[in-house]
């Protein structure tokens, strides 16, 4: 496996484009995405656990039920979300796409984030259609495009690509995201739209992601809250030519998985990073844990909690928030048996042993803490298993983005 | 029932001090708190619920097995958590306080807060035991001495006193409280004693502490973070004169709760209103629920969503955030029946109505979410149960605060 330029046209006979539609006031602002397939995909998804979800989610699930798919139709700027006319309006997205692209509408994955509960006008929509179409493009810069459409709070763009091969066949498989605020583990809280030209089977394609997202995009949090419209969604057209993957239990599928695991972590890292006003990357890494989940729930305790977080921003080796994050995680755990150390590019430093400080320079740990990327490990010493989590830390501008986002 | 003057010493026979010890550099912040019963009193009290415990606690909940105290001691400036010699340090607290003030160590209520994992020295406590009892008055000043120096970093000063009567006797009731950040529903999360000279039997005291805070305490959230040290007490010497409560059916057993609830709602509102960085006090109204346990739910995760409290401090009338974060509480709610409306002192404006945006003037909203104080009212229309949560706002300050809070 190695990593390739582009995201999601690095795969073979896929395209896409992104143009400004008028959803949003800022023209130079693109806000409508489309990626198409030139040849059935097959299609897996999965979905925000919130109970309010955005009209769009309901309108996929129907769509990608036979397990298949061929187009990715996106637009950010309004989520489409508790409107009374919210499914009428993404059904007619798909209409339009369809009509357009030569499709059936239920060929289509339909997607919208932005501000809830603002009624969208199918009629910029309606009017870009046919540019969208017109704008489709098999190089990176129709990727580029609709990784940019999807964006809103984002300010770095996301994709990542990577070769691989499945029974000397060579496969690529590429992606996008945005991500940056009302972001929390619990399926999938951000848009991630992939595609691979390797051949699996649409109920391969659904274990894969569904397994993955447990400990990729799950494990992310930015700000606790779990958004209503996001989605996560693997397009996979078997155009490399290998042999369609139906064994679970084969090498072919590991090697897709890892090539799959490859491209989510990727993203879930590049979103953390760009969490909200974000100014530093931290990965909480829980080892020696009696069980996954013991491991998963103190690393997504450490990593949500607003007193870390604050800490973080201001290269504080405050770590008894850290174990007061582990106390009421809600995880089982031998409180005397915890190490913390707190890890960055400019090394490393161990700040409490079986659950009581030790002596520590503040000054080393205050270099190591003013790094971009701070790792946060803590050993449970009570096990075997492990998990990562990503977070971001808080800081004045989190606030700042959310106290007055709508305007 | 009436409100009078005072806090902890305005029951009879309490008398209270504060002083600065030592443990603060700050030579003008009061850092050691004493409350003292003239007579033994009945003591119940409720802890944090987190793993990671103050050692203070450990003490605490030995000393009141029996069911009875006479005093509270409390240094604020050091958790006294996460310290090897934590019980030691803790137990000798009450020995030191016994002996000056002739005790037994057992009677003795023992408290920390502020940094979690610094060794506590004894040392300033030993020294300044002295001159904390001679301190002692049964005046306001007394007990708004003992409030000053429970303070972490508390803007306000939180104290309230009421008047009632059992059995046609006049009983008082006060409280103190500190509490400012690491705020979470989860029993209790921050400092409150309280103290009355009504007689009230240990079991009944506990039972209506316990069944208390379920609506008054753990209905709280700053920033999510539950506490390690924190406890409500509370200290009943029957100097008042009453019959002995004992009977959990009695009518004065009810009047007894229903004075206890008047001070913990006051010192909730005051922690909220005082969350740090706050510049306005939140209290989500949820009505019309199917079941108590859901509305709590419901209006602890609007109270908590860091999305609802920096729209809240921009003033801004996002209400899909308050949709959003009802749908991810976990909650069983039918989305589609939700009404939610924004009220103040300067009026109330109805946002949403069965799940859906309804028109609405911005400008009248932003005019009512400009006070100090706003309601979130959310309307289930699904049964007959209703809840209450306290939160604040997200500002620039509160990251400000806890980027550095150690130096």
């Amino acid at each position: 496996m190695k990593p390739i330029n582009g995201g999601v046209t690095a795969a073979r006979g896929f395209s896409a484009a992104g143009v400004h539609c008028g959803i949003r006031k800022n023209k130079t602002k693109k806000d409508l995405a489309l990626i198409l397939s030139e040849t059935p995909a097959a299609a897996a998804c999965v979905y925000t656990q919130n109970l309010v979800k955005g009209a769009p989610i309901f309108v996929t699930r129907q769509n990608v039920a036979d397990g298949y798919a061929r187009a990715v139709i996106c637009n950010s700027g309004n989520a489409n979300t508790c409107n009374s006319n919210g499914i009428e309006i993404a059904t007619r997205m798909c209409e339009l796409l369809a009509e357009q692209a030569g499709l059936s509408p239920s060929d289509c994955i339909v997607a919208s984030t932005g501000v809830i509960g603002q009624p969208l006008s199918i009629a910029p929509i309606q009017a870009a259609m046919p540019a969208l179409v017109a704008a489709l493009r098999h190089d990176e810069k129709g990727g580029r495009d609709a990784a940019e459409a999807i964006m809103t709070t984002d300010t770095v763009l996301k994709e990542i690509a990577f070769e691989f091969t499945l029974g000397g066949k060579t496969c690529r498989i590429g992606g996008i995201a945005k991500g940056s605020g009302m972001i929390h583990p619990n399926m999938a809280t951000m848009l991630v739209f992939i595609t691979t030209d390797a051949a699996v089977s649409p109920a391969l394609l659904q274990q894969a992601l569904s397994e993955d997202v447990t400990d990729t995009f799950n494990m992310i949090s930015i700000d606790g809250d779990t958004s209503t419209n996001d989605m996560v969604s693997v397009l996979a057209n078997g155009m490399a030519g290998n042999a369609m993957l139906s064994d679970a239990a084969s090498e072919d599928f590991a090697a897709f998985r890892a090539a799959l695991n490859a491209v989510t972590k990727h993203l879930c890292r590049a979103i953390a990073a760009d969490g909200e006003g974000a100014t530093k990357l931290l990965e909480c890494i829980v080892t020696g844990a009696a069980d996954q989940n013991t491991a998963r729930r103190v690393a997504k305790a450490v990593i949500c909690s607003s007193l870390v977080k604050a800490a973080m921003f201001g290269a504080d080796a405050n770590w008894g928030r850290v174990l007061c994050a582990i106390g009421y995680s809600g995880a089982a755990v031998d409180v005397g048996k915890i190490d913390v150390a707190f890890g960055s590019g400019a090394g490393l430093i161990s700040v409490c042993e079986s659950g009581a400080g030790v002596e520590f320079s503040e000054e080393r740990a205050k270099q190591i803490l003013s790094e971009k990327e701070i790792k946060l490990l803590v050993a449970l010493n009570s096990g075997g298993a492990s998990a990562t989590a990503w977070g971001c830390d808080l800081t004045y501008d989190y606030v700042k983005i959310n106290g007055d986002y709508r305007t």
